[in-house]
């Protein structure tokens, strides 16, 4: 039985390093890591820019009445008029500054001179303005030649948007490995089944680390249920080891039962790492490296405790890291806060437990400042399902038989996903609530 | 020009609630929210289950060499077969306690006993177990004609497992919009242009915004760029309210200029409820709603800025919050934290501003415990996407001329979908570490 953080490193160890770069559309790599560094090749405004709309002016004219010469605007064609001291020309948002004008006067500052029998139109200065003032000088939102975004960098909307901007279409990115499940045990039939036999249940696993790994934006491969006997187990593995899925998962069928036969299984493809985790669920964990059908095709599989806790937790902790590596991101481990506990939890003896919680934020945690408030999920059996709903973060208990009383400030694992809807303000937080520093 | 609380609350009473409830596959129900309450019609587990891998017995026997009469497995046939006091049963994780047995002794308190002439097996119990120990009585996890979900829960992975768990293949839940983006502007050009003429830049709003709206689990039409021009804009506008969109974005189009045309375009066709809010950035933000096609059908019409910060701190602030109510989850908004600044902010004179910023949590955020530390991302011009590139949090600084020395606590927006990569615990943070409260 090894420790969790030396579980895990090993997993990282094994898994080793980013899967091979691909190259992707703009529209297809959200949520993707950049395999290379993204350079922008004009600066970027390419032109100085008018920050408002307004007129562009000569700074040194002043206030005063002047003809509007031109009107330049966004995406106008190049005109040869200059704006000359005396003169001014209309500009829009974003538009480009005619050759000769040095400033910008917002529409808001100027008055339209009416009853002019001038054929170009009149128009009141009524500010003084420094040279530069609304412009956006060339490059001073992206220079030229310089990196926008780097290899290993994470693609978000904004990244996204920067990569339009710069002209790339398509983009070298990590390949995100493809995950393959299997559910084992004589006991699980589909979930679709109406009645339940005697001594049945339904596969829940499978689902649920289908659609964990699809959150993780991995191709995911159903596999099914196979029975507890080596042949059919046999079966299935030489399939998935021969096809091209980077992570092969499995659940139940580690336990100390004569039907548990994952382990062997797997032990005949490949090297067993650890078969047993210090951990509070999810302790007979199995993980293994089977080579692939090509030679350097490496496989790294997970043997999951059959309990859906225990499944989940260990999906949490093990598989996400090793799926993040796989596609690239330089920490890919789950983020890790402290949240005090708004009622006295008991540690188990012998294991760090990973109990589940939901954390708020609040103006007051109980210490009298804000931060993250932790509620157990109540009861943690590893075959209760129902302690994982809603839960966003695992409160990592240490092993110790001692009850944690109310108050107590615990480290705790954010269960990505569920950050969106839990992390519920108080409704009644004040908008205007600022804390000085201590 | 109205506050920001103001607007954002005029945007969720006039997208309301909810839109109609769909039926999804299960393999699709992934991140929607429920619109029905999901009952377990038996219990779980529906049988006494052994929690072990080892021998059902009697209680009462006590320690002792017995012989195994039956192997009561994990999904097989009922038996007529009974543990009789002085008799055993082989059973398996998760598997059926055999009728008369009241306990389970795990394997490993155990011990085979061989040299035996007898035709059954003999095992002998090496410890003292009380009635029900190690086994999950009959609806000890999911109880019989219990809710497992409610209507209004969002569905994450786990809660994937438990409708698979009940038997739920198919479930009701809220449709999510689908949303239109359109950009607007006579110097945009798209992405994948070569070379820029002068007064050009390539659109990035556009692919920054379907991903954004993707990212929220959307169906996404991509409408385009128009030039600025009453009549291109109409041609779109009029294509999109008669299609089944709930939402439209445009970019550009609602500053002072003369040829933002966005504004009026949509003052035809349905009302314009503010058209200017008092943030930094994001003033000209303009929000309308038009009647569709059919006269129940109401689309939300979200005029952006041009400016791509401006743009995507609005459909941060703004259109986040209606996609999720349309969604159906009861808190639509992002969620608020506190973090302390690690360098001095100036905060605009007049308009409260929207900061993007990095947060981390750190062991000691500068008050002697942990919390959330944010460093600015720099140069924050609204046309400097790389302000948003990494930002993971928008800090919201109240409107005062003031600097805000470091170690400021501060509210924050959690940006949503870059939690995750952005949350980097430190380094050395150390596993064992657990602060008691106060
Ligand atoms: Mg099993
Ligand atoms: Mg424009």
């Amino acid at each position: 039985m090894i420790p969790v953080e030396e579980a895990l490193q090993t997993v990282l160890r094994v898994a080793k390093q980013h899967l091979e770069p691909v190259a992707v559309p703009l529209s297809d790599a959200l949520g993707h890591v950049l395999a290379e560094d993204v350079l922008a090749l004009e600066p970027l405004p390419p032109f100085p820019a008018s920050i408002k709309d307004g007129y562009a002016v000569v700074a040194s004219d002043g206030p005063g009445e002047y003809p509007v010469i031109l009107e330049s605007r966004a995406g106008s064609d190049a005109t040869p008029l200059k704006v000359t001291p005396g003169t001014i020309a209309y500009v829009t948002t974003g538009g480009p500054i005619p050759d000769g004008a040095d400033a910008v006067v917002q529409v808001e500052d100027t008055e339209q001179v009416t009853n002019t029998s001038d054929v170009l139109k009149r128009v009141k200065i009524l500010t003084t303005v420094t040279q530069g003032y609304d412009i956006r000088t060339v490059g001073s939102d992206i220079e030229k030649d310089s990196i926008v975004l780097k290899a290993g960098e994470l693609i978000d909307s904004a990244e996204i948007g920067l990569l339009a901007t710069v002209g790339v279409t398509s983009v070298k990115v990590y390949r995100q490995p493809s995950i393959a499940v299997l559910s084992t045990g004589d006991e699980l039939v589909e979930a679709d089944t109406k009645t339940l036999k005697w001594g049945q249940i339904r596969d829940s696993n499978r689902a649920m680390l289908l659609a964990a790994a699809t959150q993780q934006k991995c191709k995911i491969v159903d596999l099914g249920i196979s029975r507890d006997e080596e042949e059919s187990i046999d079966k299935v593995f030489d399939m998935a080891f021969s096809s091209d899925i980077d992570i092969l998962l499995t659940s139940g069928g580690v336990s100390m039962g004569d039907k548990d036969l994952v382990k062997p299984c797997l032990a005949k493809r490949g090297t067993i790492y650890f078969e047993k985790v210090l951990m509070k669920p999810g302790k007979p964990l199995t993980f293994a490296e089977v080579s692939g059908k090509e030679r350097s095709k490496r496989i790294l599989a997970f043997g999951l405790p059959g309990n859906p806790v225990s499944c989940m937790v260990c999906f949490d902790l093990f598989v996400i890291p090793a799926i993040r590596l796989l596609s690239g991101w330089s920490n890919p481990q789950l983020p890790r806060v402290h949240a005090r506990i708004s009622h006295p939890i008991k540690g188990d003896p012998f294991r760090p437990e990973y109990h589940r919680a939901v954390l708020k934020w609040a103006l007051n945690d109980g210490s009298g400042r804000p931060g993250y408030v932790a509620e157990s999920t109540g009861k943690q059996a590893s075959s209760r399902l129902l302690s994982m709903k809603s839960a966003n973060a695992l409160l990592e208990l240490p092993a110790t038989n001692q009850i944690l009383p109310a108050g107590t400030s615990i480290q705790a694992i954010l269960l990505s996903d569920k950050v969106n809807t839990q992390f519920l303000c108080e409704s009644n937080i004040d908008a205007s609530f600022r804390q000085p520093g201590p």
